[in-house]
């Protein structure tokens, strides 16, 4: 259930809530999310609860659909949410771009990656430090020092990190790195993990599940904004299905399903949403022709070399061609890449930290 | 197996093929198909067939890996397939627009959505006279006046018509109406009627099986083709997938997979590759910057009152409003939209009826 | 929609009825199916004309929803449908089991397997004459020739013959040569196809469309029941899902949910249903035991020399071995597998053909 | 890379490859599992590093492949794996049989169906205390107050406590109250939080991903195995698929499937596999008479109040009645349910713990 109250809710109506609720033994949070005043109450309730809140004063609604996601949808929230991250406006009608390697592989990749990220006018870079494999006898990743390098690497480059987090006992050690965290296909359903980053003041990237239908997909983001933090971004990186010639299948239309019925930014990962490196061009610019506020792509030097899913990254030269592209058809639908905060947006509420 | 002439052949090397493959018992078809002259042969060989072949004089290549599509390969044919219907291009580097309604419904319908058309410069109508029901208690389609409307209104404003042929026996009924033949998804896998479709002279538009890999989609085109049709158009139209959100899930990357394997024109069906209006732009759009040659799209003037599939027929403006879109879109990428053949194109081996 | 009689009406009620309809232009089928008097009218029905036929006397009920398949309901027919097939009872309480190869390859063959399956006690021998192969280039079966043979390796050994009509254009050469026809996977949503079969007087088996959600696979089999074929079998044969380990996944859920919802036999092909010899077994067991009336396996001599589907064949011995496993479990649930008509059946209404 | 080193190998021999491997810098682990030690190197490797192996003394074998599941695999140890549990034989030749609510709702809900488990001869009660609920709106378990209760009503009446650990966060509050720990289908690919339950020395149950290959399932289980863990079981729990009329789709055939492939007991969860109660017995028999080791039912004495999955609970005399049927398939094949640890089998290396 979740409680709304009006704009000018009193002090008074606020505390006369918390104290019902104790009363009646209803576990709530209590959130200032979206410039509105929200209680959640997390467990069932009954008609007697409900007929007594319904007669308090300063309550705008009461929303009770168990099946729904109240706070991520666009009945709660009409317009395209937006926030800041480093100097970069992210989600409203913005196209974000996020590139870099599968997985962080060594200080000479990730600085060189981020330096050619950086010629090419790209603002965020992405890059794996812990890598869910499907099979535990192949690179997991260089953990903690992967971490260091892609910060560092992005530091000295004026970039944004993007970054997996993989399990809920590495979000503290994941923190301090990451501007974005990633929250992979295979975690999307993990509700407990997603409460811990509930309660985070970054970003939360949130991909789909493998086969997760879009609404248990919203509804695994009203985990996250439940518990406050209001900063969500959705990914569609493919679902599963039954043609084994790819990895993914590209779940196109579930961007603008996704624009319709939630104010969430929505990007769209190409990479992993074909697994063919041939595929990646043509499929980004799909994404963006359906209304995705963002792609993230994986990019290496040498993808022949690299030490996992080298056959979806682009070469470097491919990824500077499909920029030129992508720009053409942004243009076309009127749409700015990557722009940057001006003293003017600076002063939005959405970019006070 | 395939056996593919060199362009000299002389008149005896075929005839010494055939008696070969008589003598051997070995069914075959003869054809002359994308200007070159190949020997179909429908059955298993053994490795001494192969060795005497192997010996003739006139081959140019053997091809025989039955889990192929060879004449639909770009390995047989790299430039991309191209032919005419009245006077429009199919493929090549152009984007052809169907409109029209799921079903035709009446006179006054038909000719009151070819009228718009016209005005709107599309040059092809659909409809349906008999429609694939789930359910044998819904309408199950005009049947045969249905035909003889959507050709009347056809030609009164100039239009080409696409429209369903759904069973074998009913493809002496339904050629005389149509200029594309479609074969609906529930007929791809029907290889005996698709033989049949290889034998006659008009183009045939293949849609993809709800649960087709893109494999069997071409071997399923390949059964057209070796029966000498060369004129195959492959239109995706969404996958079966979990998500009852939707009525299928649009495989937008199946569209430059198909153009790198192939050289036969792709189309896309968004009206039923998602079942729902409000997805029907976005994904055309979609489509077409993924490299679509060709759209479908069902449109109905008052889609609440349509017999069939009014959930996902756009409204007239509607339909009005995306076409301006894609011809922004189109343009940003240098494709034209349903281009007229002038004097010179007419000229053309492939125009020549 | 659905009118369906009462026991007692009389003639003046049918013809009542009749003229009604054909006034009001409605398309309608009369049947005697299941031991009631049917009209099925498959169009669409407005307020009016059910306000009318709902003041009629002589109708029992009148069932209006269009999603649903009304005849093939268990609320239409409660007790299990049976029937006879030569000697053979099928449905009801008993449980049926089919074997043969996947094609018919050879008079040896075929003479070979059906007096192997003769010994064995087996009364139903299957084999196809037209194999509908995913590539053009495999081979395509005997055709005509293969039909004949079966039919007197059939009669030489007492069995009765399952054989599938590939297509509506084969209908008329394929009847005389089987006792049950079977329609393949493929053909599951030709509507057109289907209710050609409706029309006929012998058993239609019904696979499961490859992605066919049970309701629509309900719905085929509707519209062979409107036509006036009472004689239909299910046939669970595994659904494509994302594993590429078997070639189809069973559904073992399919046969108990059918059986709650329909009256139909429900019948299980373990062979494509899992694509892999080593799980045939396991998966005929696991079918009877969740209630299946009927199995269909493929078996051959020397599966690796097999034309087509020789990974899922079992050798003769291993369909030995599962035979008396099944009896086994047959005989723990208290089900007869293959019961011949003894003289008190053959007076039963069901077997007077 | 697995290193099997022989029965014999010697203490220097360990110690050789040790100290070879810190050398290399290569990241291992060192176990002894299933009777037999092993080097597990969880990382890529050079032909150099193999070529120095394959010349040391004393190693039995090294395994390479890492697309596989070298541990798990039957190839690896070919008799099924069984362990004890409390005084019950898991795995082997025997069928375990776990039931009880899906979640603790209350002191006299767990007291109640703990009395009737053991009146029923049942040795296993399942119940969870975290439930990964869709919908953040939902009832969410009583956590550790829940798992309090299991323990206590498990131990008032002789059973074992089969419950679910949600997150690694979970691990060590779960920990002292559970006697086998299930993981959800949901953390299937969580390698990480696989890997802490490598580590530790209570059996693990893993359950299918809903999207999961087989493959995949067998290395998610090999993650566990790598660590040390060598007492895991693999649970089908039924995979997501197109048809909404269930909630998931039971894979039967990957009982089977998984026998062939994997020395690891295999279990069969009914109710999730179907979600629906009235398919739940016919699943149920259908899993046993695949060649299931065990079964995990879930019931309630009041399914319609219970606060979740009501829908796919059996009342407890259906489940009494399902038993006896259980009983029949079960002795048919010659398989025990439940047996107790004799003091022959206590003697057993499997059941010192």
């Amino acid at each position: 259930m979740i409680i709304e109250l009006k704009n000018d809710a009193k002090p008074e109506t606020v505390e006369g809530i918390k104290i019902f609720l104790e009363e009646k033994n209803l576990p709530y949070r209590f959130h200032h999310i979206y410039q509105k005043d929200v209680f959640t109450v997390v467990s069932e309730t009954d008609e007697e609860v409900l007929n007594i809140l319904g007669k308090m004063t300063g309550i705008d609604e009461i929303i009770q659909d168990k099946s729904e996601f109240p706070l991520a949808s666009k009945s709660f929230k009409n317009e395209p949410t937006s926030f800041c991250v480093k100097n970069n406006i992210i989600g409203g009608n913005n196209i974000n771009i996020v590139a870099g390697p599968c997985s962080i592989e060594s200080e000479e990749q990730i600085f060189g990656i981020a330096e050619f990220l950086s010629k090419s006018g790209i603002k965020f870079i992405r890059g794996g430090a812990y890598k869910p494999r499907t099979s535990p006898y192949r690179f997991q990743g260089l953990g903690l020092d992967g971490l260091k390098l892609i910060r560092a690497a992005a530091d000295e480059y004026g970039l944004a990190v993007v970054t997996e987090v993989l399990d809920s006992s590495l979000i503290d050690q994941t923190y301090p790195y990451a501007d974005i965290l990633q929250i992979g296909s295979r975690n999307m359903h993990n509700f407990h993990f997603l409460k811990l980053l509930g309660r985070i003041d970054k970003p939360v990237m949130l991909k789909r599940g493998m086969s997760a239908p879009i609404a248990e997909w919203l509804m695994a983001a009203e985990y996250i904004l439940t518990e406050g933090n209001e900063k969500v971004i959705l990914c569609e990186r493919g679902i599963r299905s039954f043609d084994n010639l790819v990895r993914n299948t590209m779940d196109i239309a579930a961007i603008p399903m996704l624009k319709n019925l939630s104010h969430l930014p929505v990007w769209a990962d190409p990479s992993h949403g074909t697994g063919r490196r041939e595929l990646v061009a043509p499929v980004s610019m799909a994404a963006v022709a359906a209304g995705a506020d963002g792609l993230i792509i994986e990019i290496h030097p040498d993808p022949a070399k690299a030490l996992s899913d080298g056959a979806q990254s682009l070469y470097l030269d491919q990824f500077t061609a499909l920029l030129s592209q992508l720009k053409v058809i942004a243009q076309a639908i009127n749409r700015p890449i990557d722009p940057q905060i001006s003293k003017q947006t600076k002063n939005l509420n959405l970019c006070v930290e």
